[in-house]
């Protein structure tokens, strides 16, 4: 029987999972009775998701998208220009992705990057985030270098997405078109 | 405001969703007092994760894997061969996920087949299911066309694979070589 | 064989399940990003519980117990009035449960009225509800008439309790002492 | 401020839980693929519903109840007999349940002993474990000395019960007469 073929790239690039925050990450603070933030999901998750090595979690912050500024994205733009990995996924609130795709997607880096989140936080009943996160992995290891959101199944190119936040979704735009849709 | 654009093909081609059983689909009858096939979880799984259109699920059977003979692999080959959709995700059990695999990468056909499954079903806590298709649906949607199996958050080219019973685990092997891995 | 004895009352009195909201009871709306009212869990329960025949669900409000006025308690007291069944369980918020447990145990009803809630939603990770509604309901059903609060499996005297909203728990206090207790 | 009363009696008298297995203790092994027993839930559990102190949790075997045989009885009437506490709760399987009350009812010792159990493993979705055991608590700590089986809201008389194996439901019966109920 021969051994084994352990090269991490026959079958995955090592991997960066980015902590951004955002509804994903948000958790239930009983004695305050209202969602908030504490540790990230998100090594949790690699253990219940059997990942294989070759993955690294960097919390880079929690906190909501609507309270990410510029200097927030900023450095998110530097944990990814200074990752080592080819392959990353940015876990982020869905209300700002897009502008924080903007600007990573601006820097041209050769890695491929993809930004998720979720509707329903990872500890409510019927959330999305097992499901985003599984799929951005499956994108930012398979898609060609560049910036993605990936919402729903889909992966939109950075230039081409606004949330619909009347709906509650996401869906492709023109690039240079008018990113900000419906709001509720 | 520009209209969003609509074309499917821009963010995420068409996909098919394949229901073979395996563990990933089982589920605990109470009065039997053990776990069974019923109703497939795809259905449920598609408006969980919010996907957008262009989803179709395909229940070809609910079986164990080990249950699993030539004559079910070839019904599988035929719903691949006749669907319409680039991307096809097969829910399937591990224990021989990669024996149909191979059966698929012989054929060659010119969509991207992605055979997923779970070490733990779907409805019991800390399952890997719903990570696992958001996963292979990302990878079918994103790699070129040919046959893969994407476990643990990796894809294996169908004759580069085994599971390694002992471990519960998939690995790369050198294509040719024994896919029998170790068992339990 | 026998006939079974299908007297309701030989294994448990008629139950009336009051809903009244709290924490118990709230839901998170994905395109308000927060937890929020919608429809009880309570019917829902009752399935799940297997609960026999001979228990009702009766929806009063589901608002958050720090809204909640006297003209909202004499609501209660009147559902809890005009209840034909000799133990009635309410589903509050924990905040002020004890002020509406005053206001019933002060009317002397000849039922046996349980108050309990949450400090956790029914539908996050790791939430008190189920049990602490089970809980209530074998109270309701076992101890003589008077009014309880039946949190983390234990029930107190209407008059003998406070919440230590410091700790998120609630504890015994000597009847006529002040019910207000140290807040967070 | 007064001190809080913190006599234990007061609301609640000293509980021990007692493992005995079965269904609700059950744990799927993603190796074997199948449900098997493991380290028992108890504990989690009385951390989850924030059970005051006062509760002892004491684990005297894991298995299914259908592998009960006498000795395993004659164990769990010596663990009743030899514990302090007033009240105790012992988690089962459903299916000898009934034989097990026999034993202990039969007994006639000073305490109250409330047997449960579930008709699906905690691990599951939608079981009802936790609700069974708050329940049963309920009752052990507010029903008068004796022996009862608890399951779907009703506490049952140790002689008057039997389990319809081919419903999945227990149902009150006459004493004296068969418990062997019908079967699947």
């Amino acid at each position: 029987m021969p051994a084994p073929d352990t090269s991490a790239h026959a079958a995955a690039p090592p991997l960066r999972l980015i902590a951004a925050g955002g509804t994903f990450d948000k958790r239930y603070d009983p004695v305050a009775g209202q969602l908030t933030f504490g540790h990230s999901h998100l090594e949790a998750i690699v253990r219940r998701a059997r990942l294989d090595g070759g993955v690294t979690v960097d919390v880079q912050m929690q906190i909501d998208s609507l309270d990410m500024d510029d200097d927030h994205r900023q450095q998110l733009l530097a944990a990814c220009r200074g990752a080592p990995e080819p392959a990353i996924v940015i876990v982020h609130g869905t209300d700002t992705m897009v502008d924080t795709a903007r600007v990573l997607g601006a820097a041209a880096l050769p890695a491929t990057i993809v930004l998720t989140g979720a509707m329903v936080p990872y500890d409510i009943e019927g959330s999305d985030a097992l499901f985003n996160l599984g799929h951005a992995i499956g994108c930012a290891r398979s898609l060609p270098p560049g910036v993605y959101v990936a919402m729903q199944g889909c992966a939109f190119a950075w230039d081409r997405v606004r949330k619909n936040r009347a709906l509650g979704r996401f869906e492709a735009i023109a690039p240079g078109s008018d990113r900000a849709g419906p709001t509720a």
